[in-house]
């Protein structure tokens, strides 16, 4: 079963790679991109970096403390690909490792003496989530034996003691090499380093426990908080060790932390994380769309955890809440080109800058960079759209659900079944049955597709209300089952207490989240209003989509142009009211495609005028 | 001349100490709190933290790598205060001078290795700063000494170098050692520091060489930008260089940045900065209410800049930058118990957080701190304090003119003048003549202050407009000079490009921005909105102001409670307004007031009501 996700008992079993194969379309398109281009980039700069040569013994040793992490992050997606590069570059890695299985390159000789801030169990974690990948597309090699013996190292060094790592990922690394081995000591270890964090395990830090989720213990959390990919890593693990101890309440309480997080600390894209002082989450409502962080690897990572929870809980929220974040920060993250990427995706960029050629000290800019100093997200992103097919669709013990409508072939019990629809640029799915069979077919209808209808061979179509839009069986060869979903575009609304988006809208049409983009800021972004609610226009898209999933739908909104009041001191005794404006029309596209055409200024909340 | 600033040049010439002594009143009382409690409170916390035993050859050494700044900076406040513990811990500090003069506990043994983070120059600035507030109060002792042999030192080590320091403030300390010495060769060594930097003269830091201001040369540079205390110094010992080489080109540079930096980098208290990240101004119109930075060292920055503009130019409006700054963030800075301290000064809070007892990590909290890691400010405002009253008045050649309406007591020429007023509470100022003499009194009239009245002796009084109204002399002993402020409480809006405050009004009052503050969060602020422009009512303090300066006013303003809709996905198809809420009273606090009853929410900028 080829699957990042394996979990033994849940409301819905994972399909994995080798049932559901991803082609030509909007995913499949990336992931092939992904494969033959990203992989190859990512490995190119980290050669050029040195983080690879670290594990040749080079001296001095170059890059962070944790750059190992990121020769096992492409690992991964190297395995999930069958990418031939893997053998030798395993061979490197495996050349650091010590006779009791310790590998590091950067501690080596100073083991386990920074908890905080050493990322060693992080380091493993990444290795062994790359292991598993392994065992499960090909089995046992070098790269297998290399996990084998790191983890057998961290239970032996870590099952009694009180530590854990300031970075969160070695949990569910360690539940996932249980579920792949069947060892029970992996998931005990996981399961302790669960229960320790927060007891405190951890040393103070300016930036306070709570950065790396050690303020409180987990079950007594109320919402994710800090650093944001420290704290979806671990809510993940803490799912995947709830599962495999039948611990209901601890599910229970990560539902919560979702739950409060989702609905106060999440933006329009899906994307967290508010504050770049520290990648963390803000207070409730924080959610700024200048100075959004949201970083790629954190929409990874909540893909990761809300993905687990659909399997665990069987609610088809978590599979929405999956495609938004795929479609409008997974994809944004990369450009079209696959060689660069967004660290931070804020909603909002002012000024219309480049970025340095070559290494970007910042996670920010107009556009996309080939590398960072810390170079997370390009590797992250390499092995989440080579293992993406595993997202897709879901199965229960009547048959197949379709999460994600991307073309691709599914085959599972006696269904198989070739998807084929333009999503997300039109609204129709097709399933077509490839064998005779039976098996419920369920279509995930989006909660934003009111007027949904779904036809199963020669009946009449009918409405269908967001959740699941079931056909059952048993099916012949050639049925088709064809689902509906409407895709006018829609303005959306920010709750009042988000005040950084106060009198602003946006427009989302699907899954996706459109946005402003202003090449060379002309016209300039600042001097606009839109006159919501008046609909939004689709237009053909002024270029080619570079990908064979259909053409890009744009969008236009009407809109005034009106200068600001003059340029003195900022605030006066008057409104700052937009009168006398000129008619105008704003050109919106999707958010994942900004910053793909040059230096741009770009918004995504655009301000309503009165 | 007991002044910080002494230029041999300028449209004003500056009143010092010596000249101005200020009264019981809204500055005296801080003034005498300053010198009666906040200066035993940082020499005893930097006794604690070990920082004043680095100077004692302590080993390990403590504290970070500036600290030794911080005991120069308590040392300017207490020479300008004529304070008895100052012969005592100058003694300490000269216990570490080397023989050829090199001073820093940090890097003694390794010097000048790093020159973006090492501080090194920057610690002799402030050395040089309380040094010539001691040659201008007392005279030539041991702290002198040990400041001239440090100036000299820096002379001979860095006159022929293209290096310079990473922070700032050496520039305007050298040329103030100049005027107080008439040595030229800290002016020449002031001026090549201000052109050789950002040719550049540093190395690249992942910040960008923007952070202190050494990605261009300071006459190219067009706003203020990067590390907003390390911009500030700068800017002010750029504007000293040209003031005293007659470079009228670099001081219309300075000029040029102000204005842009003042109209669009500026919030509505006169703080200045919008990032945590590195504590540097944003873009154009990034001002978040919520994140505002504005750290009080930066607000002390800023005034000691308006203050240099203010003499060279003669342009009142930077009297009132000042004013605006002194009053809603260096009079924020410390606590009314002169013992606690913010850091960063936003104008939003969202969660009524006490800050932890003894020292704070972070810039933040709903409280005032002790003390702090990084502990800048506590120092920074009791040298500020300490020479307030060299900021009052100025002197032009035909008399006196008042800045700062304050009481206190001014001589200048054949003027002595007793300034006599309960403002900001109240808006009357009485300057009653002691002596019979000649000369001119102009007091600054505030941009707000339409409907201002002027009367002199037994004439009417008369209509006078923003800018200075004067009255000539000659005058009896006994004369009255008197100025009404209207001080009915305003509504003020933003400029609409200042996107995090669309749809929000906040309230003034004469010089004071006022705040709702929400003692334990009742009633939640995130359920009211305002009806501006209804006009707030004036009430009675709540309160014993606790100082002697007036009774404090605060402000009452309609508004409506109404909880916001539902707390699921905050985003939807349809506005939420404000519908069917309940009429309510908001009460407002000056802002400089809040965080002195206990954890609260506060917020500057209120909602209005559709």
């Amino acid at each position: 079963m080829a699957n990042p996700v394996l979990p033994s008992s849940g409301v819905l079993s994972p399909l994995g790679l080798d049932s559901v194969r991803l082609a030509a379309g909007f995913w499949g398109d990336r992931a092939a991109l992904n494969r033959d281009v990203t992989m190859a980039h990512c490995q190119e700069w980290m050669e050029r970096e040195g983080w690879i040569g670290n594990f040749r013994g080079q001296r001095p040793r170059r890059g962070r403390e944790f750059s190992d992490s990121e020769i096992y992050k492409l690992l991964e997606g190297m395995a999930w690909a069958d990418h031939p590069a893997l053998p030798e570059l395993a061979e490197t890695v495996g050349r650091a490792q010590e006779g009791d299985g310790y590998l590091n390159t950067r501690w080596s000789g100073n083991r386990y003496t920074d908890f905080e801030w050493g990322h060693e169990l992080y380091c493993y974690g990444h290795l062994i989530q790359a292991g598993v990948a392994r065992l499960r597309t090909h089995g046992e090699d070098r790269l297998t034996e290399i996990t084998l013996r790191a983890a057998d190292h961290v239970c032996r060094r870590f099952m009694d003691t009180t530590e854990t790592c300031g970075h969160p990922v070695v949990e569910m690394a360690l539940v996932e090499l249980y579920r792949a081995t069947g060892a029970e000591r992996y998931l005990e270890m996981a399961r302790r380093f669960v229960e320790r964090r927060g007891l405190p395990a951890l040393g103070d830090i300016p930036f306070g426990r709570a950065y790396f989720q050690d303020d409180l213990p987990v079950r007594q959390a109320q919402v994710f908080r800090g650093h944001v990919v420290r704290a979806l890593y671990l809510a993940s693990g803490v799912v995947d060790v709830a599962v495999e101890t039948g611990d209901e309440e601890l599910l229970k309480t990560v539902e919560a932390q979702w739950e409060r997080t989702l609905t106060r600390r999440t933006h329009l894209t899906g994307g967290m994380g508010s504050r770049h002082a520290d990648e963390s989450y803000g207070e409730d409502f924080e959610l700024p769309p200048d100075r959004a962080y949201n970083e790629t690897c954190a929409s990874i990572a909540s893909i990761m955890l809300a993905h687990r929870l659909l399997l665990a809980t069987g609610d088809v929220r978590y599979a929405e809440v999956t495609e938004r974040t795929m479609y409008n920060m997974l994809a944004t993250g990369v450009a079209l080109d696959g060689r660069s990427f967004f660290y931070a995706n804020p909603l909002h960029v002012r000024v219309a800058a480049a970025p340095p050629e070559g290494v970007n000290h910042a996670a920010e800019g107009s556009l996309r960079s080939q590398w960072f100093d810390v170079s997370c997200c390009p590797n992250n992103i390499a092995r989440t759209l080579a293992s993406l097919g595993a997202y897709v669709a879901a199965a229960d013990s009547g048959g197949v659900r379709i999460h994600q409508h991307t073309p691709a072939e599914i085959r599972h019990g006696e269904l198989a079944l070739r998807v084929e629809t333009g999503y997300p640029w039109s609204g129709g799915v097709t399933v077509r049955v490839l064998e005779d069979g039976a098996g419920a077919v369920s279509l995930r209808v989006p909660s934003w597709a009111s007027g949904a209808t779904l036809s199963a061979g020669s009946g009449p179509a009918r409405p269908v209300a967001p959740g699941y839009a079931t056909a059952q069986g048993p099916w012949r060869a050639g049925d088709e089952i064809r689902l509906e979903l409407p895709m006018e575009p829609r303005w959306t609304y920010p709750d009042r207490r988000i005040d950084a988006l106060r009198g602003c809208a946006a427009v989302e049409r699907g899954p996706l989240v459109y946005c402003a983009e202003s090449v060379g800021d002309e016209p300039p972004l600042a001097h606009l209003t839109v006159r919501a609610p008046v609909p939004p226009a689709e237009v053909p898209s002024a270029e080619e989509d570079g990908t064979a999933g259909g053409e890009a739908v744009e969008l236009e909104v009407a809109a005034v142009r009106a200068a600001p009041r003059g340029n003195g001191w900022p605030y006066g005794p008057e409104p700052d009211q937009v009168s006398g404006g000129a008619d105008t029309v704003l050109r919106l596209v999707p958010y994942h495609r900004w910053g793909n055409r040059g230096p741009a200024t770009m918004r995504v909340w655009l301000p309503v005028a009165e």
